[in-house]
């Protein structure tokens, strides 16, 4: 795939590779602890895993912040979802309130949950919001481009700066997570034209549209996709300019970002495995610190994770975005944990190992 | 099915039924939190299940005792397993000595953790273990019926002496788990007996055997199987007695037992899932009191869930046993209760619903 690398230069350095060591020395304990070899399946993996990404025998997820990135859709004036536009900023105050999902998510997990304002319609910075945005919403794609090459390039930095704050707290793992009414249907167009497939395959029902709907959005995403020229020149760059969102572009600065700084991070639903595409092309080297979650309930998130090679850990018909599939996931990641570290061994337990 | 109705009376009576009335109070209230309809997938459905388990519009799921029950068994003479039968006998040591799996998870989770010898080989009762068993380990199922009725009884007996004990703390759910080397192998003749399914259809891997064991264990079972006629006469009353175990049993008794005192059970993996399946051959009542975890990499357990309608939450190849599956469970269990009950309605938060 073409480039045309006009984002900051940041976004293209090399994030660091993991501890091959680290790693192998995770295997060989998994072996010696008091379980048939293999027996906790994914869990050894993912300990493993996170053992060489955090350059560890101990691997840990203890300290795992949540960034919610929020951005406005000039697209839904085509009709494209269920819910009027003024949820997204409605939603930034119910976060903030504590009554949202991923509130009450990040309560129960002791994560420090930011929301961040990548690109709303909000016209006045809201309490308990970092406000950091080029502009309000995005362009109607569907009639021209959704965002200028600056505004991309100030919504990646948005996501870089969020890395920054959150590495303060010198976090373990790190959850980002988004909302936009819309943003389905600019993140189906992402990865439309990134994997050059057709919206009818990848676009979904995004917050409960109906199958009338849905169809009216796949083909308003092909119109947009065929009038960007996007078949001819797919750089991400263009993507994300064509058809992209504010806060999808900041999660994509963000997975580079964290990735460059070696926080591993737990990967979401659809909209930020999007991002993760996204950022993955852009520069795939970020790509061995994403840990995927789960495979959400719309449809194109599959085509994604596969586009990834990504097998994530739930599968429980989530549709709901904000980080709360991440979320959810995280007990799993401090259980691998919890089991790698603290499991005794054979020698120390003089459990009999097995015959042969 | 037949049933010989040969165990105690009390296996037999009726469980109480969900409450209708407080699942459809949950129902309503997820349709009004600040997240499209359904977008909390599988946690909505287990929150609204729960709430009607529990008679409750408000689930929980704070007090979670695990009991793990350990048996050991005469089958392993034929060569069926990976490990030596010392095993069993030194896991309930790491058990209570906190180094295995479920010691782990009952630490990170909150959870008290007993230990009931069901059935083992050990000749004297163990520090921290409760003794409960009619005899030492099962006869070889290969030339004798594993357990003679009375014994089968006592096993029952013994998983609903377990309930009593735990339904003093007045537990939210209850997680039973298992230990003993050939357990899969009673399990799957178990559940090929109960399932009128070929062995080799059913019989896995266990604890790590190879194809050839493999071939041998599912050849082992179906002659069994054969011997004890259990294809013309397949009561569960018979099955458990012909090929059974008395960890296993208890189980199954400790199941219904659970259910009978409004107990909602969280299932683990392949063996604790054929236990159920007997537990709701006999006593079909139990059965909407049963919560699946997960599906393990046994290859049987899918044949086993599939027959009792279940969808578990988590499919992670894990493969342990303990009740570990479950544990891992668990988490999302609370977190589905945190979100059902903490979460903002649209009216309290003010975010405008969906249009038309």
């Amino acid at each position: 795939m073409q480039h045309d690398k006009s984002l900051p230069d940041w976004v293209y350095q090399e994030c660091p590779d993991a501890s091959a060591h680290h790693r192998e020395a995770a295997r060989a304990r998994q072996d010696q602890l008091t379980k048939p070899t293999g027996a906790l399946g994914r869990l050894e993996t993912l300990a493993i895993e996170l053992a060489g990404l955090q350059h560890t025998e101990r691997p840990r997820a203890a300290s795992v912040p949540i960034t919610v990135f929020a951005g406005d859709h000039g697209i839904v004036a085509q009709g494209v979802s269920a819910y009027p536009q003024q949820v997204t900023i409605a939603m930034m105050a119910n976060f903030c309130a504590g009554g949202a999902a991923i509130s009450v998510l990040a309560r129960e997990l002791g994560s420090r949950l930011e929301v961040v304002d990548a690109g709303t319609l909000a016209e006045q910075s809201m309490s308990g919001v970092v406000t950091d945005k080029p502009r309000r919403g995005t362009r109607d794609f569907s009639m021209e481009i959704a965002l200028q090459p600056a505004e991309l390039a100030f919504a990646f930095d948005c996501g870089k700066r969020a890395v920054v704050r959150v590495a303060q707290g010198v976090p373990d793992l790190l959850i980002l997570g988004e909302m936009g009414i819309g943003n389905t249907t600019s993140a189906a167009a992402i990865a439309a034209a990134l994997l050059q497939v057709k919206a009818e395959a990848i676009a979904g029902h995004g917050t409960g549209i109906d199958a009338a709907r849905r169809a009216h959005k796949a083909g308003v995403i092909d119109a947009a996709l065929t009038r960007h020229g996007l078949a001819a020149d797919r750089s991400p760059e263009r993507v994300l300019c064509a058809v992209g969102g504010l806060e999808i572009a900041a999660i994509s600065g963000a997975i580079i970002a964290a990735a460059q700084q070696r926080i591993p991070l737990l990967i979401d639903g659809f909209i930020v495995s999007v991002a993760a595409l996204a950022a993955a092309r852009l520069n795939p080297s970020c790509r061995p610190s994403l840990i995927f979650s789960h495979r959400s309930a719309e449809q194109g998130h599959r085509i994604v994770l596969d586009a990834l090679d990504a097998r994530p850990l739930l599968d429980l018909d989530l549709r709901l975005g904000e980080g709360s599939g991440a979320a959810l996931a995280l007990p799993l990641v401090r259980l691998a944990c919890a089991l790698h570290n603290g499991m005794a061994t054979f020698a120390e337990a003089a459990v009999p190992d097995r015959e042969g």
